[in-house]
């Protein structure tokens, strides 16, 4: 919405790096793109529905649980805003997700199942560029105010 | 966990004065708690199950109408993690949560309703003290790796 500044588009790289990473299961670039040394134990994440998990090693352990579970995921960003200040950034983006079945026999993929995420990725500047700190995706359970639609269906 | 450091003390007063705000119905205490200045756009705040809500002023009229329509609320903070670097600090804990209907005649409180919330907080130092930049809550929707308990009960 606002014109990037160079920093901006330096910390949005770094947020699709994020989600390249978890995209094509590649736990080595992931590792890359999360923030280790001093602050590494207060590294934090939350996956949608879970609780917290605190802590570089735990994190990473998570992600390759995911990675291990996850046959087909694709992240599609929309609404990415980045808020940048000093060696703070933090970026808020809605997760259009698709994830998919194992393939079929045949090589053509599985079924695949939408899924609407929304998320707060928190970035912190090092010498080797913007790493993240904090990441926690949760569902969007509400989008619309009505709330009486899935009462309709009684018998 | 970690013995606090001054600052991370800091950083958890400001935390719990941001719960004790929104605990009180109070908006003004809560203005004072949530960032503004140059930074006020970049303020995010994500409730759980909503969209992210971008930029102080909307993120200050969600509050004002959640007050409004909430009787009576009550945090206890559980988990409560801190991690400063700089002029930014990322707060993570959990927010159990009790509401309740509205009082009695008979002046006594209404029903109490539980709830479990993780929430993600990041605060900014400024020179009037640590404020909230970011705020993200969302449901815990899966405690164990029982995924099997709510199929049981097909007739």
């Amino acid at each position: 919405m606002t014109p990037r500044t160079a920093e901006a588009r330096a910390v949005e790289r770094a947020n699709q790096a994020f989600y390249d990473a978890v995209e094509n299961s590649d736990l080595d670039a992931l590792e890359s793109v999360v923030l280790d040394g001093p602050l590494a134990e207060s590294v934090a994440v939350v996956h949608p529905g879970w609780p917290v998990l605190r802590g570089r090693g735990e994190v990473m352990r998570s992600f390759a649980l995911i990675m291990a579970n996850t046959d087909y995921i694709q992240f599609f960003l929309t609404d990415v805003e980045v808020g940048v200040d000093g060696d703070a950034a933090v970026v808020t983006c809605t997760e259009n997700i698709l994830t998919g079945g194992p393939a079929e026999d045949d090589g053509s993929a599985g079924s695949l199942v939408g899924g609407l995420v929304v998320a707060t990725n928190v970035f912190r500047r090092t010498a080797d560029g913007w790493r993240l700190w904090v990441h926690h995706g949760s569902p969007v359970l509400a989008e619309d105010d009505d709330e009486t639609a899935e009462a309709e269906h009684e018998e």
